[in-house]
């Protein structure tokens, strides 16, 4: 079996949507993705793009994909986030995670940052303990705010 | 006492990088900052600023700032992320953390984004409160997994 890395295209975001709501139902949230393919096409190619996106082939089928952005630190500098790591169910523990991983920090290290960064749910033993032995901290000393739409709202209207 | 909030300049990067190391002291990380006032200046201003900076003037003096910068999430689409958010310990529970906080979330909400989104350490216990108290949810759920530079190195260093 061999496993092709490579950019994502345009054509390809009605399957990297579906990986990402595959994340979303197993992540427990599947109502959550409110985002469609357009928005994917034109948020994340030409110029302005908001991301970076790689998919991975088996037998020239889409089985997983990584899409990440930079962010800035404060102390470090210029950083990169892994927003999503997605494998499909049926093709995991072949090695196509690794390949999408290794991928992505290499990309990273072209550009040169001094950190790479991305979360990940606590009860995801399996990600945490691959993450861990690539060399990565996992902390839980970091909890995470979020204000959604409503409570954006909310906020702006108060007296 | 009056707030002012207003952009940032390049001038004032020399005192908001010592607001940013009030803060690694604050987080019991004093020597975890390495970036200079000129890696703020070339990284914050111009066409490809990765950052939009505010500070709180009392008196014509800056005694805060927040930080922060867009990133992109594969269910919402567009968001804004809270990297920073500092009043120097003087000046502390005057409303000021409040000037910064308010500005930061309604200069998030004219970009139309559906989320805002930072991470707060779980000692911090009044910055949470002081979050919830204006809406964001406060999640234990989540982990931080980071790669630093030699983490980073030696991942692409390894056979």
């Amino acid at each position: 079996m061999s496993i092709k890395i490579r950019e994502a295209k345009k054509e390809d975001m009605n399957q990297v949507l579906n990986l990402i709501k595959e994340l979303a139902v197993f992540e427990k949230e599947p109502n959550a993705v409110v985002i469609t393919s357009e928005d994917l096409i034109n948020d994340g190619f030409g110029d302005k793009s908001l991301f970076s996106c790689f998919v991975a082939e088996v037998d020239n089928r889409i089985v997983g994909m990584c899409l990440g952005y930079p962010r800035y630190s404060t102390w470090k500098g210029p950083t990169m986030h892994l927003e999503d790591l997605i494998v499909t169910k049926s093709q995991r523990g072949k090695g196509v995670g690794y390949a999408l991983f290794s991928h992505f920090i290499k990309f990273s290290n072209k550009k040169g940052v001094r950190r790479i960064e991305w979360a990940v749910l606590d009860w995801n033993i399996d990600a945490i303990n691959f993450y861990k032995s690539n060399g990565a901290t996992v902390s839980r000393e970091w909890q995470i705010a979020q204000m959604n739409e409503l409570a954006i709202k909310n906020f702006i209207n108060k007296k």
